[in-house]
């Protein structure tokens, strides 16, 4: 860190520590800290005179963010120079510097170089062909789809086909991630191997859990009378000579750039498995709501930028009040998947303990990143929230707009709770009975969506792509490589090559498990 | 706290922190922190002469637990009057003391006192009576239940029927808790009306969700033409006053008792579902496993007690190496939701800031628990359990028996995978590249069972419940109230009477939302 960096640290910790109901003696404070990002018809669906608007609101009121900080935080970010490194990223610059690699996720959007976004959208229209083909019947009738991948490569299919298709699904996608061969089985009890396709998404197209998945799949086709099995396989990678020689045709390889990172790799052909359940048009939609938050942290500056703010109040709630753990609590059952999703796109890019330079880093990074979803957490793990002895800061997600079709009470309880809780935490409660006691100044976020289509879905996730982004800028790491995966894979590939021990306790589990 | 108790602690907290690798040096260690929990064929299925033997291995061996730490700890239990308390839970006293109420969870598992015990038994006869009919056809052709309860009447039925019923289940059931209407409508799209029963779970009998969802459920079974909707429900409920109010016939109401507390309600008639879909043996064997822990717990003294060992380690991270956090993975598909089931568990009991007298609480109490299922979580958070800034102990748990009949690769690696992740958690790796060094000396406990059958899921579900409550004893709190849960649902039920206001940020989400 600079010394600059270094002295804005200790005067923010250093800042007087204002309770939240203090704080709203300020009668502005929620037009100073609760905006909305926005678009319209005509972003959206490319058509004029496509005149709604549509949007988030953004409430970050009820944290601990005041004027000062505010500008303390605009301090560091000047120091760290946050600007200079997000024009870096949209410039296709090499940012990702351990791999030498830039990072072109927005890209995918249409926001970046224009060679990048030339690049993103050729390899968009591959895809785009071959989504209308199957929908078209081209190769044949197409009615499930196994999609087979891990980490990066399922969890963003998983959440937007899971948010997206609780109406209707164009194809039925079943999301396999897991080794353990129950996950795959699953998949095939729920799919006619006569009418199903497979997709092997592996940037590498070597990750063991896929490729072992893969061929069980292939095997399953087999065994159950299908006469090309590899003729029903698609594949997603940024190593296509990989998947040609695993055997798939080239006219079913849709390959993704490698400065597309896994964690961020949704939009990219990544994304198959979702244009395919809702359609391209609406897979369209989904870009065009990343693309406006794009637009947005772009160009916006300071704390008028939404995701730098946010970033604002998680540096300080982690590096000034000490809080281990953030919590997301989507009040809405089609986010479900949300909390697993950030997770790996927080704790995966940030959860490092050197800089960009390789230098140990001067406070923790990233926080534990967990949550749930309402109405159901509040009957789980709220106790802890309201009562526990740890500082928490949630972040609350609802739709305006319900997602059922059932009595208008069930959307409207949902609301009130998720307002209701966040409005609890922060007032407390005295008693003096010490059970019945509340603390308060308990800070939450509200993210308030008028409705939750895929392009509110595609805004949300930029949202915290951006987030992460500019709390690694902020730290001074790089969000965009992932070395600490790589010792239990060589130590999982040691055990299985056999020859070497390890120690006593480990050698003792293989041993009971029958592989010593 | 006792004096005693303050004194120990801060003796805990001056003792020398060695590394795991050191503590390896004691060629005994696994053997000393590595024990065994099993049951037999007899206790299991009540047959003489059923010879085999199951369990689970808790191999501790791999945190900083060493003999002056288990010996100091052991002397806090005594401070805190261990022994004592959990002899007052099994002998029925009232142990939780802000509600006046004993806890009789382990009863509902034939351990407790007689006369606890023998109630017990005569609802779980009034159960299996009921689940037998509905299995015989006495109610006619039942093939779907849908289950509507929240928290501890969801958490617990859908870990025990997502584990218990991959490859058959008697009854199709899904689980439905949030409030949030696309919650039930998926269930009514994967259910008949026909052919469909409702479950209505509920301690209270007044919990808004379930009753609104309840509502909404009998509504759809009229819509479709269902004769007589309120003949199709089951009520199971600590107030079968209430459950006769809203229409449901006395003969098919199951009652539980006041003192089984909601997350720990799956051993009464809360596991109905539970019982409808593995069938009435296997719920046996469930409560059988559940048992054969309770007898160890209730039997074994200081370190050799498992729960309590595992409850020393807890306080350890939390109150000596400042974790807010301790993660759970499964590498077994099958327990997907027991971390969430775990986080209620253990976050609802013990997430307080003041102790049973009510005065406030010496150290940090209950951390966040947090997980996923291995492999899959090893592309999305190991980064930060390798590389991250904190320190997380971590449990695995894994089972020798494989859940599939797929390739044995799967299987194989699988486990290679998650043991060789402790392996490195613990070993680290030196590098001169700051971005692929792992600094080690991160602690993880492993759980391997022979299987992962019903008696496994009950043994392991108590073996948590127990951890549970051993940590509270020495922390001095009452892990059965829930009073952290009040003030949301208050605020909440204030919105919806309207009248009142609300700070200024929830007024302009209310009115945002149009609920203003």
């Amino acid at each position: 860190m600079s010394d600059a960096a270094a002295a804005i640290w200790t005067e923010l910790k250093a800042m007087p520590q204002r309770t939240l109901l203090e704080l709203f003696d300020d009668g502005e404070r929620v037009s100073k800290l609760s905006d909305r990002i926005e678009w319209s018809g005509e972003d959206v669906l490319g058509e004029e005179g496509a005149k709604w608007n549509s949007g988030i609101q953004f409430d970050w009121s009820k944290t601990h963010l005041d004027d000062a900080l505010l500008t303390q935080f605009e301090k560091l970010s000047e120091a760290m120079d946050f600007s200079g490194k997000r024009a870096a990223m949209f410039g296709g610059e090499k940012i990702n510097n351990t791999e030498g690699r830039a990072a072109t996720h927005t890209a995918q959007r249409g926001v970046g170089t224009d060679a990048a976004v030339e690049e993103a959208m050729a390899l968009h229209a591959r895809m785009k062909m071959l989504v209308e083909a199957i929908h078209d019947g081209a190769l044949g009738d197409i009615k499930h789809l196994i999609h087979v991948g891990i980490g990066g490569s399922a969890l963003g299919p998983a959440l937007a086909i899971d948010a997206l298709t609780r109406d209707f699904a164009k194809v039925d996608v079943h999301v396999v991630s897991n080794i353990d061969g129950t996950a795959l089985e699953q998949a095939f009890a729920a799919c006619d191997p006569k009418t199903t396709m497979i997709a092997v998404a592996s940037k590498t197209f070597t990750t063991i859990e896929t490729m072992t998945n893969a061929a069980s799949a292939l095997k399953w086709l087999e065994d159950n009378g299908v006469d090309d099995p590899s003729g029903r396989v698609v594949a997603l990678t940024a190593s296509p000579e990989k998947a040609v020689e695993w055997g798939v045709d080239e006219t079913r390889i849709l390959p993704f750039k490698e400065t597309v990172g896994g964690r961020y790799s949704l939009w990219s052909t990544i994304g198959f498995p979702v244009a395919l359940a809702i359609g391209w048009d609406e897979f369209g939609e989904f870009l065009a709501g990343a693309q406006a938050v794009d637009l947005h942290f772009q160009n916006a500056d300071g704390r008028a930028n939404l995701p730098l703010r946010a970033a604002f109040a998680d540096l300080y709630y982690a590096r000034v009040r000490g809080c281990q753990t953030r919590a997301v609590f989507a009040y809405d059952e089609r986010l479900d998947l949300l909390p697993d999703y950030l997770q790996q796109l927080e704790m995966e890019s940030n959860g490092k303990s050197v800089t960009a330079g390789g230098d140990p880093v001067d406070g923790p990074t990233a926080p534990v990143t967990w949550g749930g979803v309402g109405t159901d957490a509040q009957h789980a793990v709220f106790q802890l929230l309201h009562q526990g002895t740890h500082l928490i800061p949630v972040d609350f997600i609802a739709s305006i707009a319900p997602g059922d079709d059932l009595n208008p009470a069930h959307h409207r309880i949902l609301l009130t709770n998720c307002f209701a809780q966040g409005a609890a935490l922060m007032a407390g409660k005295e008693s003096d009975d010490g059970a019945r006691k509340f603390e308060g100044n308990r800070p939450s976020a509200t993210m308030l969506c008028d409705d939750l289509d895929a392009a509110t879905l595609g805004a949300l996730i930029a949202f915290h792509e951006h987030r992460t982004f500019a709390s690694a800028m902020l730290m001074g790491i790089n969000p965009f490589d992932q070395f600490g995966v790589e010792l239990g894979k060589q130590m999982a590939n040691a055990i299985e090559g056999g020859g070497q021990s390890f120690d006593a306790s480990t050698e003792a589990l293989l041993e009971q498990a029958g592989l010593g």
